[in-house]
């Protein structure tokens, strides 16, 4: 059986598409082949993925990913929150658009289509009773989040009707994500970690006594493929899951880089802060109740110290 | 100046129309015009009045509406809840991409127009905490609520980068609506009123045991019309109101009829109960917190032996 992802040459879509495969099996069923569908292709060596290089919001590109044996599609690819502020329309096309052309494409094929969706704690804005939970209202204060949580209606919607089977992960933010730093508002958050270790300065641009919600790559990738093996008739009628995280303040974080790597690490982050930056992240809820997700089987991380070493250990495997 | 108010041709924007050209003003601004854009003519004779005739998911019906003065849009026209559920690319055009059309409009014409957005309690689903406020989760069971809720996160974010100033009331259900009965699923709670004070049968298809959460037209008329002239200063930053409605059971709305026109009266309601009406007003809550609405200066109605006698009236002056 064949599964599509969408993003599937970013990190989290080429480590899920790794995920699957060596996991073998979903819902019962032998996965052979993974499609990436992105903008460049898939970077794993692997000869059951092929990728479909094109842009997602054009729908002729989405048919080409689609299989006689698709039995599931994860949706993860978007335009990052500051990039979608900055271009309204481009982040409306790619971000909600496709993810409707998407979800028309499972529906016409008719065969109940497993849909992940990866949507973000950027659909939440600030003010709302803490912890949130899943019957907090969205009320996002981007366009990111904006477009991430009427995709999540339309996902809920098209699920209720039966045309997709499908399932709903908003994302803490990802700490330390590998690579360079990107257009996401919250991609500081992995820098300030990640280019000390690798002898580099960071920019912390926002007042670091501010808590954010994070989650280790390992986890998320654990977490979404666990998703897509979920048994829906487990959810709520409502199949929006709130990723379990950790709450830790950017001072935290920065306290254990010089528990794991010294002083020298955290003397390469400089401090200037960034009002449009602070303006995002600030709107984000620092702190969620887990519970729901964990009654679900959804992992959790504990300690941030470990996910600093996870990261040295990964820099160290490359 | 002048405002255009799609659904024209009906109950709520005909009324509403009368109602702010008799206001005379919005925001200091006289009101010379109002452009009714709707399936039909606005049935109100007035030579402020004018009306565009068209589909509203046609851009180029919707150019025609606008004038060089318009300093307003009243957005109410929609394919309501029983029809959306039955045609779900139908109401994904009217209620959601039309939306989407009216607001692109507005924003191109770069005049920070007013935008009045009637939403409704159908965003809400079952099981959440009671009573209901501005802070919980759309979770809709319905494609029109789903369209609705989508059509909100639009009009909050247009508002917040300034495109428009939007403004969002959840209307709940309207009774006593005139007129004959139509494919809401809520058509059911003014028949019962309406239809035995004119003499005809009216059939009950839910448990007159169910709670359901409402309004009266005259209410909701002068609270629109409030809306519209709200400065938005005032709100908090999301642009939702959950505008303020009375709790009551369908048998407790049958005994204000008995109370106001006689047992005659409540005798010509037949029970039938309709399990398709009944699985979409079940999922609608019953009960919700007036309190942001009433400190921004909305009505609420009291009495439904009022409402009734209301509407009594209504049909004596026709």
């Amino acid at each position: 059986m064949h599964i599509i992802i969408t993003g599937g040459a970013g990190f989290l879509g080429a480590r899920l598409a790794a995920k699957l495969l060596a996991q073998g099996t979903l819902a019962g069923q032998p996965i052979s082949h993974v499609t990436s569908l992105d903008l460049a292709p898939c970077p794993i060596d692997d000869e059951r993925i092929d990728s479909v290089v094109g842009d997602i919001s054009d729908p002729s590109v989405i048919e080409r990913a689609f299989r006689e044996d698709t039995i599931a599609v994860c949706h993860l690819a978007a335009i990052v929150s500051s990039h979608a502020e900055a271009e309204f329309d481009e982040g409306m096309q790619v971000n909600f658009d496709a993810t409707r052309s998407l979800l028309e494409a499972c529906r016409h094929r008719g065969d109940h289509i497993r849909f992940l969706f990866s949507s973000s704690l950027a659909v939440f804005g600030p003010g709302m009773p803490s912890p949130l939970n899943e019957q907090t209202a969205p009320q996002p204060r981007s366009s990111y989040g904006t477009q991430k949580a009427m995709s999540e209606l339309l996902v809920n919607d098209y699920s209720r009707r039966g045309f997709i089977d499908g399932r709903i992960c908003r994302l803490p933010t990802i700490v330390v994500r590998p690579g360079r730093p990107n257009r996401a508002a919250s991609s500081f958050a992995s820098s300030i970690i990640r280019e000390p270790l690798g002898g580099e300065e960071a920019i912390c641009p926002i007042d670091p006594e501010f808590a954010i919600w994070i989650c280790s790559p390992e986890t998320i990738i654990n977490n979404l493929a666990h998703a897509l093996s979920l048994d829906t008739e487990r959810m709520e009628v409502c199949r929006t899951i709130n990723l379990p995280g950790m709450s830790i303040e950017v001072r935290e974080m920065i306290e254990s880089l010089e528990r794991v790597a010294g002083n020298d690490a955290s003397a390469r982050i400089r401090y200037e802060r960034d009002p449009q930056i602070e303006a995002i992240v600030y709107s984000w809820a620092p702190l969620f109740d887990n519970r729901y997700a964990l009654s679900l089987g959804f992992d959790v991380d504990e300690n941030f110290d470990d996910i600093v070493r996870a990261h040295q250990h990964h820099m160290a495997s490359q």
